[in-house]
């Protein structure tokens, strides 16, 4: 980060997305700022959170060179005091995250000061370091990972005739807890029949009935880290259209993993599933992104996407961590996603999750 | 929402708040902007959100005038090429929530494409409209605050000596599941003894004791909105300590329930819960807020708390539903918080939660 700062020549980077600020000092609170300078970083909070910054502070993961700023009324009015102090010049932003309406106060009562602070907008400063994940974090993501096996044989094990999507989500819910997460990565996805024609369907009231195929999405936050899982599987025989829909996917999704490792753009790895659906006659079916990176957000970088000029195209390094996900979604008549989660290892990956990708689930 | 482009003289309003597209729009997504005209709401969504919106729009509560445009694949670039479509010069953006990368792309945009549109920053123009509840919406909350008397029942019964508070957490889980709400409304907090003096504190892996004191705060989501509510309550014999700042803390409630009518200001309520406390030597020990606003947002307009130079008074009005909760943190010992919901009728307030707020719980 301090390398960041000098080379974009700022004397200090004001930090306001909630995950970068976790990622920095450990603080998981819904409120606070940082000021990341070349000798330290400087956290306001406010009242509700001095205690359990303190309590952080004293323990193992303690951040080094932390200087804490209580917070008395204005998280705004606190920022200006602790830059003020600090005598510095240019200062950057985020400008992906700061508010117009913040960073405009923030320039005016500046200036109005007498403070001389020329505010720099910057774009994925701390995103830049945590696309890579450390040695800690590959561990976390790779525990967060594996504990969904269990998860995925129960939903599996629910998705039965008569039970309501929503009964389903429950079970899973009841697991993902079971399995020690603190709580859920995402709103969990049972959609069922028709409903799995709806990529970002959550679970309703419908039944599940034989003939159904059913698309189960979910995913847990262990220790700050998410991961992210969908099995698509058949309640009673499944049709020819449902095996055949299954197949495509499934093939998308061997293709894009075998796609990945360090050195290849993340958008070769979009096309390598993205060909193998319009082989299938399935292009049009599949409307959304291959992956996304999974983090302190379940939906951070890398974007494993179609190349897109507003974008630059992101090359694939070691200890990134996202997920594989292709899709084929019938209006009317039903959909199928089969997803896992990944980790760029030194000559291709590792794929973290552990569930059968079967659409007839004889695993359970 | 009309009547306020014409007022600020704006030809569109661009929206992107997410709980303010719900608002406009009943669309749900992670996904998605909004741009009001005169004549219009224009909604755009990608591929993911199609099939739920044009199923929202078959539906008894399909909104009037929306019309929806697809997004391919960067939402500016739809965002501008509505916007040129509809030739508007004079455009709002909601100062609040749009990020200065977001802005500053799209005024470049326009202006090096000869789109002539001139961004003007705007504060709070859908959540003026929010603070005041409709008869539906009032429908909503009275039932979402009223569904939590038996998720209480279940909570304090949970916490008894040897359980950890993440297993009563999971047992408040579970009873909010079971009555009916879609999703929490935010993490549970348990916090037992010296937990119970981290008000933002979620649930960890402390062992209830006898002779602890407890805070369990807790809520859920029902057809989107919120609800919220604490309990702090004795495990054993409460010491004479607990007792006497329970006590204090439901005074000091209790006299702000009793404040609330409509042409109060909200900081006055503030102040009557505060001057309790003062008067027992509690004011230092109570560092945060007295209430927020509940709607989509667990925590939205209005804001009780002191008065704030940086923020104008709010006068409370019919038809506004906050929280009440007052606490006292004794960093060491433990802590009590008391939180109801209240809707603010014609001549005083309707508190939604019917929960006793007994610190030895003699009713369940």
């Amino acid at each position: 980060m301090r390398a960041s700062l000098e080379a974009l020549s700022l004397d200090a980077l004001i930090v306001t997305a909630p995950t970068n600020i976790r990622y920095l000092t450990n603080h998981t609170g819904s409120a606070g700022t940082v000021v990341l300078t070349a000798d330290a970083i400087h956290l306001l909070v406010d009242f509700r959170y001095q205690a359990s910054v303190q309590g952080l502070q004293t323990s193992a993961s303690a951040c080094p060179t932390l200087r804490i700023w209580t917070v008395p009324d204005s998280y705004d009015e606190a920022l200006l005091a602790c830059l003020t102090e600090m005598a510095v010049s240019t200062v950057g932003f985020e400008a992906g995250h700061l508010s117009v309406a913040r960073h405009d106060w923030i320039a005016r009562s500046a200036a109005s000061r007498g403070a001389e602070i020329a505010l720099r907008a910057t774009e994925r400063v701390v995103e830049q370091l945590r696309i890579i994940k450390d040695a800690w974090e590959i561990v976390l993501l790779r525990d967060a990972a594996r504990r969904l096996t269990t998860v995925a044989a129960a939903a599996i094990t629910a998705a039965r005739p008569g039970v309501t999507e929503r009964a389903v989500g429950a079970v899973i819910e009841g697991a993902l807890r079971e399995a020690g997460y603190e709580r859920l990565a995402f709103d969990t996805i049972v959609g069922s029949g028709p409903n799995a024609a709806l990529p970002h369907y959550r679970a309703g009231d419908r039944v599940v009935e034989s003939g159904d195929v059913v698309v189960l999405d979910f995913g847990g936050v262990l220790d700050g880290y998410c991961c992210d899982l969908t099995r698509t599987v058949a309640v009673g025989a499944p049709s020819a259209q449902a095996r055949r829909v299954h197949e495509a996917v499934r093939e998308a999704q061997q293709a894009a993993i075998a796609a990945v490792r360090p050195g290849v753009a993340a958008t070769a790895v979009d096309a390598a599933a993205r060909n193998v659906l319009e082989r299938h006659g399935l292009g049009e079916a599949f409307g959304h992104g291959t992956g996304h990176g999974l983090g302190l957000d379940v939906h951070e970088e890398p974007r494993i996407t179609r190349p897109r000029p507003d974008v630059p195209d992101v090359l694939l390094e070691r200890g990134m961590v996202f997920t594989i996900e292709p899709g084929a979604y019938l209006p009317g008549w039903g959909g199928v996603r089969i997803e896992d989660d990944v980790l760029v290892t030194d000559n291709g990956c590792e794929v973290l999750t552990d569930v059968p990708p079967d659409l007839i689930p004889k695993w359970i």
